[in-house]
């Protein structure tokens, strides 16, 4: 095995991606957004880290603007709503714009609604929904027809979160992800104080591996849950001990969640 | 009454904020972000529009970069995340870098949660909470005693949804709102694509109004939402009359929601 080999296997892949929200619902207040959390999972199960999410209004500028900054700073980037009939609905077109492509019919999409829908029911305003721009490709949606797509790295699904959901199944093969993240929670019956100086000591042990402490109240029972986060299982269980030593020492309840 | 009054009075004052939601575990998935919609619907009640949210990782130059962009472009930014007592709660060590401000002990809120914790309770990791940004002013808790603070525009509020809310009451007097923004909202018995071009030309008749359409799946109902917002509650109405009269036309039922 050559050197060179030696290190490409020893490299982390890492990939990641941003997540856009494109709404005035959720800027409002309206509108309660679950899009970030059914993507960031789903990424995440795939070996994509979420590194930023943005909620922005429906404007063009403001969407082709934070597109073309997003695309070009990571792996991936997944926005979910406007991409509906109505007139509010300017992904599209603005994607297109972000990829200085021609805003178009879309042949294949076309036929998808036209046969999905029944005779004379395939109007102006579902038309809207196959304009795309010139080359995307389809992510199909197997709830109500109207499909998604990408462009390059930019993928663009629907605001609606069940019919968000029933496309990530098509789209899984289209994402190429890095090592899985793999994470460890230890959530125990105290207060983040009592924990916080041990808990540093350990990060500071495990500079590489990310370590978050979130307080709950939850169902009666008030703790904190200690999360490890990292590709590397045997760096989640070394730094896992080191976290029950100082339980153990402090004689912390550990409790199920 | 002179030119200048009339031209003043005759000029909406718009106030906006931009939301930072400073967390690993809302970009990992782990949490569901709720402390958006709470900020929003708050913020809108005193005549402020949110215009961006931005979710970012525990990083101290990623939230340096982005709190820098923010603050110089929108009225007022909410952080909301990591001023708790844990080695990855950075927020307030942060700030003093993006203010050029001194991090140290705040006199006040170390008075605070010495007399709020039994003697002997107040430990290091607590000490923790009490170190700000020279001279920052304290937004008070009324739930777990740790103050969050405010430096210039940006307002650093803790991650846990229960204890945001108990502070925005007495944060309510430092933030001067615009007029407020009110709403109206239409729900209709019909599919998007059966009112997208009438609704069209209703917002091409109102362009300073911004007019939504949200289908909804609820409880058994199926439909569309219409949502009208202006600070102008006649414009509200003239949209409102306008949609009434094509959904009248074309025989389509209002629905309670």
């Amino acid at each position: 095995m050559s050197k060179g080999t030696i290190t490409f296997m020893n490299e982390k892949k890492k990939i990641n991606a941003a997540i856009l929200i494109i709404g005035n619902e959720i800027l409002s207040g309206r509108t309660q957004d679950t899009n970030t959390s059914t993507l960031a999972n789903w990424l995440n199960s795939l070996g994509v880290k979420v590194n930023e999410v943005r909620v922005i209004p429906d404007e063009e500028k403001v969407i082709v603007d934070t597109l073309n900054y997003l695309r070009k700073n990571y792996n991936y980037v997944f926005t979910t709503g406007g991409i509906g009939p109505t007139h509010d609905d300017i992904t599209a077109e603005s994607v297109s714009k972000v990829f200085n492509r021609k805003y178009e019919i879309h042949k294949e999409a076309f036929k998808i609604l036209e046969s999905y829908y029944k005779p004379g029911e395939f109007n102006e305003g579902r038309q809207k929904m196959v304009w795309m721009p010139e080359n995307a490709e389809l992510i199909l949606n197997p709830t109500s027809g109207a499909p998604g797509f990408s462009v390059d790295n930019v993928f663009c699904l629907p605001g609606v979160p069940s019919i968000l959901k029933s496309m990530l199944g098509g789209l899984r093969n289209k994402i190429i992800g890095g090592e899985p993240i793999l994470s460890h929670t230890i959530s125990l019956k105290t207060v983040e104080s009592e924990i916080a100086s041990s808990l540093t000591k350990v990060q500071e042990q495990n500079k590489d591996i990310e370590i978050g402490s979130y307080p709950f109240f939850h169902a009666g029972k008030l703790g904190v849950s200690i999360v490890i986060r990292s590709e590397d299982q045997t760096k989640i269980d070394a730094c896992n001990s080191q976290i029950l030593e100082f339980v153990k020492e402090k004689k912390i309840e550990i409790v199920e969640r």
